[in-house]
């Protein structure tokens, strides 16, 4: 490979900083490699709206498309009203590009400050569904602002979309050293969603003999992220229940400021997406204090999606270095000072 | 008040033994008040529907709604179809009794073993909606066991169910020191029933000018529960990102083997029903290791609700001393071995 084509979505808030910190790395560490980075920058979130009325046009989907992925720092402001930015943009790009897969490593690196009092070794990773479920906009309104309003929101599940995305969690798996699988969802409460995944997961399952697969209702689930997290390998779950077991994951291995994800379309049918689990975090943005590590684990993602695995894989030794360069300031009663640009300094130094 | 009529569900698992010991409390506190307790055993759950197919029948729900509340163990085992116990007899008292409150204190007992490391001063309460969302049985499969089968899950929101919750949820808030009100919810994704509850909240919030409020997405929320907990007073949300967060704050503030909960019909209308949040745990069933806490603290709830102040103060009291005894042996050391029955003598004595 030589060269790279990148689609770059700054997007909101703290989004533009921390993209900026992966780009460097990117740069860094594939110029050492002989690979040319390409990067197209896209004005797409907040400012574009205001602007122009515009989330993401048709043609910005068409050109998006011809892009090898999309790196993605975040989307969303409270100036836009709710939904507009997230459904029409964010959730677009899902949906437009099929990511079907949305996949959230949570590691916890050694040392790394957790909320919980003994964490244990966290290595998970949660396999969640992209396109379907709640997510669908599949919902609507009657005699709105009257006391006899009704509001709806379906969860839509089909076979063909969890069946995919079931198989792909079932191949993470059986590819890791514990090769164990949990389905978390609430067949007792949505008993036609969770009989759907569950016999898909008994199924699929028949051909991977070597994984072992259990089952956890959600709100069980986020006991066992807070009791025992050590106890999960890979989850596979529909949307929301995954948009909620994420940011419970992120919390108590580090933070979401060190999540990272990928949205992918496996079949490469469309560019695949990367980005941090956190969202724009308007509050500081502009202040050089977010922790761009999300950011740069989504390009790690990224990298590894594209087959560059040795350049993957150098930088995410950069990045474990670094966090025991953390570890290390923290068990000497010097917490560690993040700064955006600090920490891409020291990734990028570390390369 | 001479006499309450108690209609007692002792349900499946773990449920009759901590029921027993919630009724012997109830028996030693009223007692020495001169109120009579009349105890009505309900035969449902898995071993009745074994027996006779039978769920809840509309001759149970007559009986059942003649008295003056129902004191309720546990339902579910692994021996019953999923959904079968939960849907048709523990949703079905609370749909049908009109159970719109599901009222869930979270309140960490000092010394108390926590998960967390720092949990701080962990004292809140989520007011669920107990008979609408998700949880309606709005959902349906077409083309079952096919590669087109979809299946559907509708959550339904009305501004009737919506506002009559809310306004319960002010009125604890205005009740408390703090005065805080936050909604969770998923408006960002959820856009229709998520405006509905956002200006629900605004508009009955204009009748309690003393609370004030913020809101904040369920995956935000999850990550707050374990980072800052103490930061929420009371919660309004709707009946599954009520299930969900409750368990999660069972699980901060000491396991969910403390937590109490309140299905109130607040009208009075029909009988409330009290509950710990625990399931079954058929895994422990008849050992007499499960910890009667949530049980007897349901039983404080149920006590408040029928007006017998003085009974429940002087339960909830029993239940602070002994919870320090149990803190003061952690403290020295000694893990308190929790036996069933152990906790209720302990209980009863301290009354
Ligand atoms: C911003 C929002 C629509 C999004 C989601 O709910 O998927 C975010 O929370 C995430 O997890 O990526
Ligand atoms: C058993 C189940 C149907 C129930 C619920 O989801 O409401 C339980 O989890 C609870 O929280 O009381």
């Amino acid at each position: 490979m030589n060269a790279i084509d990148v689609a770059v979505i700054g997007g909101d808030g703290i989004g533009p900083e921390v993209t900026e910190q992966a780009l460097r790395v990117a740069r860094t560490v594939l110029s050492k490699r002989g690979i040319e980075l390409k990067e197209t920058p896209y004005d797409l979130g907040a400012r574009r709206w205001h602007a122009t009325g515009q989330t993401l046009t048709d043609d910005d989907l068409a050109a998006l498309s011809g892009h090898d992925a999309i790196l993605l720092g975040a989307i969303g402001d409270p100036s836009v009203p709710s939904g507009i930015l997230e459904r029409d943009l964010l959730l677009r790009l899902r949906f437009a590009f099929d990511h079907y897969v949305n996949l959230r490593p949570s590691i916890r690196y050694p040392g790394v400050p957790s909320p919980l009092a003994d964490p244990g070794e966290i290595d998970f990773i949660v396999v969640r569904e992209g396109t379907e479920g709640l997510y669908c906009g599949n919902g609507g309104s009657v005699r709105r602002g009257t006391a006899h309003e009704i509001a709806t929101e379906v969860s839509v599940n089909t076979a063909y979309g969890v069946r995919r995305l079931v198989r792909y969690a079932f191949e993470v798996a059986a590819a890791r050293e514990r090769k164990h699988l949990t389905l978390v969802h609430k067949h007792n409460v949505l008993v036609n969603a969770g009989d759907l995944w569950r016999r898909t997961v008994a199924e699929i399952g028949e051909e991977f003999p070597s994984v072992s697969t259990d089952y956890l209702h959600i709100d069980a689930a986020t006991i066992f992220l807070v009791t025992d997290p050590a106890r999960f390998d890979v989850i596979v779950t529909d949307n929301l229940f995954g948009d909620i077991l994420t940011d419970e994951a992120g919390a108590i291995s580090g933070g979401v400021g060190l999540a990272a994800s990928a949205n992918l379309n496996p079949e490469g049918a469309f560019p695949s997406m990367f980005e941090p689990v956190h969202g724009s975090a308007p509050d500081i943005a502009g202040t050089n204090t977010a922790d761009p590590i999300a950011a740069i684990g989504s390009l790690v993602l990224m990298l590894n999606h594209l087959g560059i695995r040795e350049a993957a894989n150098d930088v995410q030794q950069a990045v474990s270095t670094h966090m025991a360069q953390r570890a290390e300031l923290a068990a000497a009663g010097i917490p560690y000072e993040v700064t955006t640009s600090g920490v891409g300094d020291a990734i990028c130094a570390a390369l």
